[in-house]
């Protein structure tokens, strides 16, 4: 035969006409998600009428309030807040930089604030810079090199690796813990690299930590932007000895109360085993945290909506939770994984969303080598839908206090090209959301939630 | 064993120190192609220096110099122009359309003229409007319903599959053969909803054909944006009889010479087997083709730096070929084959990439049982990188002509979620393109292209 346009054909009609159940409702279910899901709609109102929320802000109020009033619309049994003590900070007025390489002669930098960081003193600090690549660095220059400069961290995300991710957590720890490892060399602050595989004008910010650093050494920290780490590393290199000043008046409050959001429908069989699906409410404070992790909570909240447009009851107990505090803290994950031990919930499956609201390309899971190989067998009802990837390697921040021997988590996993191009910077916004891809992830999400539910997992 | 982790991590030691000469090259590849290629460097000039390249446009004619200057400077043999006739068709002014729903109570809406079209008289037309679906509508309401009038088909795109080319594929009809029909049932207009999956303010262009009707009958065609459409099409419910006035001064101008771009580097072993490499030049007139098919353009030019830079040496000829006149005409590619016929050339392989310069998801090809199999024994080369789908299904347009019994045609696919938000339309700009993204795809058909060569295809 000389081509196999029809052999492929009739392998097609032969699927279809032999199509089992679980590829019917597979196929009821992405119908139902890309033609009359809420998803995109929801995330339209988080990111465009609410926006930054950040633990402790009224911006995360509001969210828990929206999130709690559009959950009980929908037909879940119950919904609550849980609540816990979240930190507070606040960044202030935006931050102002400059480099300067001769008296009078300035240019200006994108910078902003790590979150957690110190404020300078409201007029700045302003001194000589020193350039580094890694920690080590800091060892080798040592005290002598280093007190009273402001130590800039330039290590770039590694571009040869194909999961953004893994270049995430190969460069982060210059801003987490870049600061505590200045400090110890005399620094008088820390400029660290946007962790951003693009060469643009965006600062990114993040979390970062002094550890157990007492109040009065602490030293301010700011994110600087790709293209301006690339302008100062060169002006270094012309003269070693140019200044550079940063201003940032950023504050820690006490902690404030919060919550969790959560949301539940019984199962009608096994009402005590426990389907979680769930991201973060909180985001950053500059963008709206569309992708980070807007879409993870529309998407979350919208998988019974899609499956019951579908008609499909839950014979397991499914619960949507929103956990608060994820960006700097973990506190609604913490709080939430201590009352469920406290109550002894049997929580068989947890799925989180947080990695952006692109084409979804798969999973990834913590689990053991028997629920694994059951999860590998419905690999063939994704495959149409171009969900290739089923890896061992880990579900998401929030929900990894809920491993035990026995259940399953998962993450979502997204095409991760152009996450870190929007991850903590001004332009998460709701226009770098295509609703397609974030209805796929919708739809993925509760594919493999209706398969747990319908199958259950290894006991 | 409690957890898989560690006989992942065993796995993958394993993998990696018994990696196989193709691993170890696919992986040089990619660092090649992710670090030090020029890829987008050369997609920035074409799209800001050179930009829109409507064949028989002096951007085209820029862009064909460019591009030889370009294949020039790299290591190929030898860089010739073919020389061919293309159309010339020039869209004038910028096109001007308005709702009258009252006499004095307008709406300006968003409209361009598809590729190809007659104008309208300078004043423009203006008449009722009548809504369908598809030409079977237009049967049924008849000469009765649609003479005097303007046609506006309204079929969206389908949402419900997953690949938005099969949706495109569905939906065309209205915008390639629309006047055509229309005009028999008296119609003196057509506007067509564009092909946009989502909804937003951007015309998007195209081309149509009147097939063999006589100028003199020729009717206005223009697309209109999906905003546009559902707005007209609410306002017709509420008044059946608003008018419609569509101004354009489109001209098609007699054919002028241009020209398909080829560089060639002889195969050190079997040098009368060619691989083909190629995208096409030309583009529509608004926006900078960055996808469509800028992208494309420049994949194929970098793919011998790439290779180069890894040190491999061509068995088999390598032909960059940059096609005119895809868009509105095909003469380059019917030219490009014809040649290829006379000189009896056997292209063993051609591979097009012109889907947009998105993530890669995988190739879809044409050809025998035998070279497909064959082809698919290297795929799990490529599943490390995320590149899963290889399947039967057609290559591109350009090289679709070069089909024969026992060769390969394929066509690199990219995510193709975010294509028809900008395909033809004024956004479709360099600012829309991801660097990683774009070189993925140039590693991704670098490696197919290294793989044919090595292995070559089945006699």
């Amino acid at each position: 035969m000389k081509k196999l346009y029809f052999l492929f054909l009739f392998f097609f009609i032969g699927v279809f006409s032999q199509e089992n159940e679980d590829q019917k409702i597979i196929k009821q279910i992405f119908d139902a998600s890309m033609t009359s899901s809420s998803t995109y709609e929801m995330l339209d109102y988080l990111s465009n009428e609410i926006g930054p929320r950040l633990s402790g802000s009224l911006g995360a109020e509001r969210a828990v309030e929206w999130a709690k009033k559009e959950l009980s619309k929908m037909e879940f049994d119950k919904v609550w807040l849980q609540d816990l003590m979240v930190p507070k900070w606040v960044r202030g007025p935006k931050e102002f930089a400059l480099i300067e390489t001769q008296p009078g002669i300035t240019f200006n930098v994108d910078v902003c604030a790590l979150g957690g960081s110190v404020a300078t003193p409201s007029v700045g600090i302003k001194s000589k810079v020193i350039e580094v690549k890694s920690f080590d660095e800091l060892k080798v220059l040592g005290k002598d090199k280093i007190e009273g400069k402001i130590v800039f961290f330039n290590r770039p995300m590694q571009p040869n690796l194909v999961s953004t991710f893994q270049a995430y957590g190969k460069a982060v720890d210059q801003r987490v813990n870049g600061a505590a490892e200045a400090v110890k060399y005399g620094a008088i602050g820390v400029i660290v690299r946007s962790l951003n595989l693009r060469l643009d004008d965006y600062p990114h910010t993040g979390t970062m930590s002094y550890g157990n650093l007492p109040q009065s050494k602490r030293i301010p920290a700011a994110a600087i932007s790709t293209n301006a780490a690339e302008k100062l590393s060169k002006l270094l290199k012309i003269n070693p000895n140019l200044k550079f000043l940063l201003r940032q008046q950023c504050k820690t409050y006490p902690d404030v109360k919060s919550f969790n959001v959560i949301a539940e429908i019984k199962g009608s069989e096994f009402p005590d085993e426990i389907i979680l699906v769930g991201g973060h409410l909180d985001s950053w404070d500059i963008g709206d945290g569309s992708h980070d992790d807007g879409a993870g909570i529309v998407q979350s909240m919208d998988v019974l909506n899609i499956l019951n447009q579908i008609g499909y009851e839950f014979k397991r107990t499914l619960r949507v939770v929103l956990f608060m505090n994820e960006e700097n803290g973990l506190r609604g994950a913490k709080r939430y994984s201590e009352i469920s031990k406290k109550n002894k919930l049997n929580h068989i499956f947890a799925l989180e969303s947080d990695a952006g609201g692109f084409s979804p390309r798969g999973f990834s899971f913590t689990t053991n080598e028997k629920n694994f190989n059951k999860i590998l067998s419905w690999k063939y009802l994704f495959e149409p839908y171009l969900i290739h990837s089923f890896e061992i390697g880990g579900s998401g921040a929030d929900i990894a206090l809920l491993e035990n021997d026995k259940n399953v988590l998962a993450g979502l996993r997204p095409d991760s090209q152009r996450y870190f191009d929007y991850h903590h910077a001004s332009i998460d916004k709701f226009d770098a959301i295509n609703k397609r891809e974030l209805e796929l992830g919708a739809f993925s999400m509760a594919s493999l939630i209706y398969l747990i539910d319908k199958y259950g997992i290894t006991k």
